[in-house]
């Protein structure tokens, strides 16, 4: 009979995020007359603009005509659109053949781990987006589950926290392949500086690893002295790769699309360039992200979409503002939420799920545990600021009642 | 330094495709005026029809609405999607909750491979699509590149072609854990029986091994003694799962959506149903197919969209007709083009990749080389009959031309 890939079998329960909506199912089933209200997830709720829906109209309309129709296109996306990017996003710093578009910063990940294979060893953030972690275990790039530490053995967990102000201690960590770093960070909201990730590329070079760097909030920054990529950094161009997406950038967490960067002077130690194997991955197992929709990301990046972009983020910007004030005023010491949709609280005294059941159960709010996100998310709540204005200012308004 | 991945060195060249779009490439730069006809790639060419355009423009206008934007949706596809391919595509013989909604069969393949992990071993039909060999290779589920034999070691190459009537002699098949079948073939157009796939799902069932259905042209399959699923045959819900795609079937090759079905009773060795760890596969390395495509998904299967996307397989297959018929009549030895898009031309004493260059360069025909498929391709070249009938028609009588 056929094996189990054991690599499998070493995860814990499910992928967080479908754990958080079958917990939210069950509270909604017990109290079917209650109105939840996500702040949980970082799903963007509002309507995409104008502009950009005439684009995807037009697109649609498009395949109905002999002229307009289109089949597979390259994998690696639209050179349009690799070019529209590489110029309105990067400013000419990565150039458009450095650029793959694809159906989101997580399928990119995903394809990246099958990249760089099983024998990659891995360093993280901790806490960190799930996806690092989980896609590393299937792979097989880790060891088992460590109950005692709550971690997997063979990866390393880089503490980002209040004490080391969320960049973490380089000085103590052993080198590994591949070093995982999302700036804005999901979910602590911490922004590095320049010098913070000039810090990180020396440490990479001089480990001869490769930075992952994932920029997904990176149009969340206002700041002007806050890189937005890693390639605004010196020296950056020989180790690091960046993923990004159109999700939380443009509301195209539905519509799917995103794109990584690959850098030519980037390189294996044989010298192959790492774009080359990039290249045969997306090409071989992937199939170019929907025409449609890369339709749809060329309007985001005109001018007037542009505009439009930004308008959208600076909404979910004062929802960001809105809670962060509130959970202050509340007592609570809360992170991020400036260049950044996320806030992070500490809930003094109580384990992250136990603070998440606590919002949910009595104030009805979703939120998610920071224990989800790896060990040093423990104690902490993360709220993202993705929902109508209305339904912001009502969970705000609970959690002063409940929390207060 | 970061070593590479041993196993993306163990490939050959590139991805087939875009080897022959490098090719043709070449050809339009030194013959600038000359009109190249694709019979290549199996890439759609027909515009969209009325009804499933409407349904897409639709769903975009639904994005820039308050009621009607929708984010994230299940990784596993909307509900109501999944319902309508169990029910139309599958008359009830597989439960909503079997399907898995996606990006489409070739990113399937890869995530399936990550399921099953490098240890897996496995068997293909030679020829067959690519991406079996080429993904199993990058998971390390195989050897290095055999010169002498043209194939990778570790793989089980089932050979299918006329002498067997394009049907592997199992009784000299080694067992190996994965067993991956297209039909109808890509590339050889072969269309299995009921009796050869009961035979091989007795086989898989004898072996305890897993077979992969690619059934990605069932669509093509009018004779209704031919099965369209896997599912249709006796015992297949214990050894098979399927994958499948509304490219081919609804045009949507630029669009991007297919499916996968995992049915419940199929287990590894341990116990755990296979659909356990394809749910976690799909959940932590994919985010769903686009939610504007799986909206045109479901109009291709309203009862009004699927008698156009029938239109639109009857004048792909009558292409398929009029290429096989001149093929025919030129003499050659010609097979599948009937309940398949595609025609499988022996080319009498040319190596697979001379007569596609010779094609090419004299007709400028653009075809894919049998070689491309596996070592068992050699000798062949296929046919793909999407096109418009024009052009069909002008492919033709070039080839009588320079072929003839």
């Amino acid at each position: 009979m056929v094996e189990r890939n054991p690599n499998l079998a070493k995860l814990r329960a499910g992928y967080l995020f479908p754990e958080i909506a079958r917990r939210k199912k069950a509270v909604i089933e017990e109290n079917p007359e209650a109105k939840i209200i996500s702040l949980g997830i970082g799903d963007t709720t509002e309507p995409l603009s104008g502009g950009i829906v005439s684009s995807l109209v037009e697109a649609c309309r498009g395949m109905g005509t002999l002229e307009g129709y289109s089949g597979y296109g390259a994998e690696q996306g639209m050179g349009d659109l690799r070019e529209k990017i590489a110029e309105k996003l990067y400013r000419g710093i990565v150039k458009p053949e450095e650029v793959y578009v694809s159906d989101g910063a997580k399928c990119d990940t995903g394809r990246l781990q099958v990249m760089f294979g099983a024998e990659a060893t891995v360093a993280v953030q901790d806490p960190s987006y799930p996806v690092y972690v989980d896609g590393s275990v299937i792979l097989g790039q880790t060891g088992g589950y460590n109950d005692d530490a709550s971690q997997f053995d063979g990866i390393e967990y880089m503490r980002c926290d209040a004490s080391n102000n969320f960049f973490p201690d380089l000085s103590a960590l052993p080198r590994t392949d591949l070093i995982y770093f999302c700036s804005p960070n999901n979910p602590t909201g911490a922004v590095a500086t320049k010098e913070q990730l000039k810090e990180l590329i020396d440490f990479a070079k001089k480990n001869r690893s490769i930075l992952i760097f994932d920029a997904a909030y990176s149009a969340y920054i206002e700041d002007p002295e806050l890189p937005r990529s890693i390639f605004e950094v010196e020296g950056s161009r020989e180790v690091a790769l960046e993923i990004n997406s159109f999700s939380k950038m443009a509301g195209f967490t539905g519509v799917r699309l995103g794109w990584s960067v690959v850098p030519q002077e980037l390189k294996f130690e044989d010298g192959t360039p790492v774009s080359k194997d990039w290249n045969r991955v997306v090409t071989t197992l992937f199939n170019g992200a929907s025409n449609l929709v890369q339709k749809g990301g060329l309007a985001c990046l005109s001018d007037a979409g542009y505009s439009e972009v930004e308008e959208m983020i600076h909404y979910y910007k004062t929802n960001a503002t809105i809670i962060k004030k509130a959970l202050t005023e509340m007592g609570l010491e809360v992170y991020g939420g400036v260049n950044s949709p996320y806030c992070w609280a500490r809930m003094e005294g109580k384990g992250s799920w136990e603070a998440f059941e606590e919002i949910l159960t009595q104030a009805f709010v979703v939120t998610t545990p920071g224990a989800g996100f790896g060990p040093a998310g423990e104690g902490f709540v993360r709220f993202s600021s993705f929902g109508h204005r209305d339904d912001v200012e009502e969970a705000v308004e609970r959690l002063r009642k409940h929390l207060g």
